[in-house]
């Protein structure tokens, strides 16, 4: 058996999300949550790997022309293990989106860290704008790859190196899995669970989550919602 | 206009969730994100609300005989904003589950806080096993309410008070809303804010999640999955 071989019988052990100031909850928890019921079965480790060791909020900032209401207060934060300095090797890396990938200064460590640890991983997974991160990382170019959908132009206009499919709930280029807005995160996570650690897995776990997923990359009524065609690389 | 009319007709505006050690991620996770984004267009306010201030971790204890992988090392932390004695007045209230639910020196002080604060709520919505911590609560005695369907046996065991309806993703039973499973924390607060901020406003947070979400009550694939009959209240 060869070494490649030998690495690809192994389900990956080691698992990273990266946070930031503004990232969308549901983009993290959702596959996070599907991931902490499958570590019942298989043995995973994860680290939160954010700019500093301080809790990461939701918490968006009050901008009025985006419609964030500024009466509101409601948020929550979450406690990174890991610095993009102290982050441990990892074999699979998961990038949320939200809207501090809107801000350059929130995320530009996130763009960093992926640029510099993609070619050690063994996958990558991008949940909504998450693909914006990694995008201007460079790693996406020449590949096909989706995102968020509402916000898809200016999402796209990140990388224009990039194959950006609209319709599509998650896209699989290489060892990159790409997938559409926000609940997204949770089909693409449960496709690649069911590809990586195998069907019965993926629905052990769908079943204790109590969730009907979908099975189809390829469904994805919020392209037509929202009225989008492909970006092909230019 | 009475002073019930004035208030059924201004929408809730302060959010409190209870947190306690090995809560089930996606069961908050997935109604709080749904409300972070009704937060743009609704003055919303939420209370992370636990024993102590100190960070509440998903974490699982290591029991072999629960399958729960000892060389697994998987979790997240939520940081709470006020304790069980400095909450805040809170209209609606969110109890989520997980395994956390079972060991009752983790709850007590839970059940203990959604006694004591039930009857100055307007809603009370539960998630999963949460509904196991408003039964003890003794708040659904001779109500109709749902739970976690894999954990059914354990869950319906803790108030024989209670009129548990195997068959269904949610129920509303007065001012009390209990869910399914895990995922079924989404539809039900997707239920909730249709009922009580608007179908529009529900639609709006769902395109922006690009969650298909099951608008129907009476759908529960996991019941049937999982053998369950309804259990009157004895």
């Amino acid at each position: 058996m060869t070494d490649l071989a030998q690495k690809t019988d192994t389900p990956p052990l080691n698992f990273g999300v990266i946070v930031f100031p503004v990232f969308q909850a549901l983009d993290a928890f959702g596959p996070l949550d599907a991931l902490n019921t499958l570590a019942y079965e298989f043995p995973l480790n994860l680290a939160i790997i954010a700019e500093t060791l301080d809790p990461v909020s939701t918490k968006p900032p009050v901008v009025v022309s985006q419609n964030i209401n500024p009466r509101s207060n409601f948020s929550e934060s979450i406690v990174p293990t890991h610095t993009f300095d102290t982050a441990p090797p990892i074999d699979v890396l998961l990038v949320p989106g939200g809207k501090g990938t809107r801000d350059p200064k929130t995320v530009q460590g996130a763009i960093d860290f992926v640029a510099k640890v993609y070619p050690s991983l063994r996958y990558l997974i991008t949940v909504c704008t998450g693909a914006g991160i990694a995008a201007r990382a460079g790693v996406l170019d020449g590949r096909r790859a989706t995102t968020n959908k509402m916000n898809w132009a200016t999402s796209i206009a990140h990388r224009k190196e990039v194959n950006w499919i609209a319709h599509a709930r998650w896209v699989v280029d290489g060892n990159i899995w790409t997938s559409s807005g926000v609940s997204a995160g949770l089909d693409v996570v449960f496709a690649f669970v069911a590809e990586v650690y195998g069907k019965k897995a993926a629905d052990n776990v769908a079943n204790i989550l109590e969730y009907e997923r979908h099975t189809d990359s390829k469904w994805d009524p919020y392209a037509e919602l929202y009225g989008l065609k492909d970006s092909s690389a230019s």
